[in-house]
C-alpha cells in the first residue's frame, strides 16, 4: 500500500532549510512515498525537486484558483481555492507529516495534525510550551535522513493499524 | 502544459454508463489529460479504469477521511474529508468538466463549474430549464469519444487563454 | 427549538424577484424562523430586508473575506472566504432551504440541498430535466407566502424527526 | 460598526479556566461585541454564557452537521461540517482572536490567525518556541478583563484600518 507523506514548510525558508527540504524529499521518494505539500516555492519546491530527482509522485494542494502558481516539481498540481483551508486538505491527505522550519501556515499545520492524531516529526521547527514548561508534543529529527525514517515509519504503523481518526465531526 | 480534466458522475449509475465512462476515460488518458474525479465507485471508477488502460494519471478527491475508501485505479488518492464539499475542489481542479449521467452531486458540480467559469460537457445527464423553457447552458456530447474531444478542446482553449477565473470570493 | 431557513438566490434577480424575496423574508420572521443567506445583494439583500422589519435574526455567509461586503440588513455577518463553497456551508446550516429564481449558485444550493437531505422549496426557480422528461425533484411555490409556509412545514418536520443527513462523507 | 471577538478554547478544560471564560464573554459583550467560537461545550460554553449573562450576541461554528451538538448559549448555532475546518472559519469570522488554555486546537487557531494577519490575544495558552528562544508572536493577558480590553482594542483599530487580509489565496 502506498503511504502518503505531507511536508509542511514555509515559502521564504532560511536558505539551510532549502537543502535539508531537498534531501528529505529525495529519501521520501525513494522508500515509495508519495510526497504531498502545499505546491508553492521554497521548502515546498526543494521537496517536491528532491521527489522527482528520485523519479517519486508529488502532489500539491495550492491555496489559490490558478494552477500556474505551483511549483515546476509538482507531478499533480491542484489548486483548491481554500486559501489556508488547504492546510487542513494536507494533513488529511498525509499518513504522517514532516514540519520544517518556523513558518505559521507550517505551525497550523503541525496543530491540525496534532488535533487529528496525525503523526507529526518535526524538523528545525517550533516547539511547545505551555505554563512554566515544553510539552513534548512531537518527535524532532536531527537531519532530513532521520525526519524521513522517522516519518515513513510512523505512516507504515498508521496505514497498518487501519487507524480511527478523529476530525471533531 | 498539462491538462486536467475533470469527470463527474454517480457512484451508483445506470449501467449503460459504465462502458461509456470507461471508454471516456481511456480517450481523456490518450491525449494526456490528468482525470480528475470523485474517487468514489460507479462512474469514477470506471472512468478511472479506462485512464489507467491507456497509461493515464488519476486523481481522487475523496469525500471522507480514509483513504482505502477510494477506488483501486487512482493514481492519488486524497481523503479530503470535505463531504460534498469535494465536487467545488473537483471543478477548481479541472480545466473542463465531463458531467456523465444523472445524480444531484453531478448537478452540483454542474451547477457550481457554470458558477464559476469552468467549461462543461454533459453526457447522458441533466438539462436545465427555467420558467417556460429549456436554457441552453452547457453543450451535450452525443458520445464519449465526442465528450473527450469538446472537453479537451475547452480545456485547451481555457489554459492558453490564462482565464480569470471568478469564484465569488 | 429554533427553526433556520436557508435562501438561496442571485445578487442581480430579475427585479420582480425582490419584492417576493422581502415577502418570504417578513414571512419567515414572522414565524420565529432564523433567516440565512449568502449575505450579498439582490435577493439576499430583500429577504433580510423583509426579516428584520419583522423583528426578525438574518445570517449571512459571505463568499469573500471581508465583512463590509454583507448587506445592511444582516444580524449576524460572517466572511467565510470560502468563494463558493460557502453554497455548502448555506444548506449545512438550514433545515430546510428556499431557491429563488435562476442562478447557477442557486441551481448548485438545490443540488446541493437535495444530494444531502435538506428539503427544498422553489419560487421561480430552475426545474431539472434528465433523458426525455422533468423530474419532480423539489415542490415548487406560487408565490412567497405559500414557500415560505412550505418550508417552514419541512423544516419543523426535518427538525423533529432528528434526521439523519447523508453528507457523503 | 459591530465588532466580532473570536473566543479559541478546548471543550475540556482544565477547570480554572471555566470561571474566566465566562468573565471574558461577559465582557465582551458588554462591550458590544458578538461572540464567535466553536459551539461546544467546556471554554466555548463558558464564554457564551457569561456573554448572554450580558444580553451579547454568541455564534458557534460547529464542527458536524448536527446543530442539537450546540451548547444552550447560542444566539446562531451554524452546523458546518467542516470538521476542523471550522477553525480557519473561526479565525475568518473574527476581527480579533482570544484563545484560551491548550488544546491542539486552540493552538492551530492561534497559528492561522497570525498566518492570516487576525490580531491574537493569549490567555493561559500556549507560548512559541524556535531555535534556542521564545518567539513573542502575540500579546499575553494575564486576566479575563485584561484580555477582553486588548482583543476589543485590536479588534477595533483593524476594524478601522479596513484591513489587507493575507490569506494565501
Amino acid at each position: 500500500m502506498t503511504l502518503y507523506v505531507g511536508v509542511a514548510g514555509a515559502s521564504r525558508p532560511e536558505p539551510a532549510l532549502v537543502g535539508q527540504a531537498e534531501r528529505l524529499g529525495r529519501r521520501l521518494a525513494e522508500a515509495g512515498a508519495v510526497v504531498v505539500c502545499g505546491g508553492g516555492p521554497g521548502v515546498m519546491e526543494a521537496v517536491c525537486r528532491g521527489a522527482r530527482s528520485a523519479g517519486g509522485t508529488t502532489v500539491g494542494l495550492l491555496p489559490g484558483l490558478d494552477r500556474a502558481e505551483g511549483n515546476p516539481y509538482l507531478t499533480v498540481s491542484l489548486p483548491t481555492g481554500l486559501g489556508q483551508g488547504r492546510n487542513l486538505l494536507l494533513v488529511r491527505s498525509s499518513d504522517a507529516l514532516v514540519a520544517v522550519g518556523g513558518g505559521f501556515g507550517t505551525l497550523s499545520e503541525i496543530a491540525l495534525a496534532l488535533r487529528t492524531g496525525t503523526p507529526v516529526v518535526g524538523l528545525a521547527t517550533w516547539s511547545l510550551h505551555l505554563g512554566t514548561g515544553p510539552v513534548d508534543a512531537f518527535p524532532v529529527a536531527t537531519d532530513p535522513d532521520a525526519a524521513a525514517d522517522m516519518a515513513l515509519e510512523a505512516a507504515r504503523s498508521r496505514s497498518e493499524a487501519a487507524p480511527e481518526r478523529n476530525d471533531g465531526a
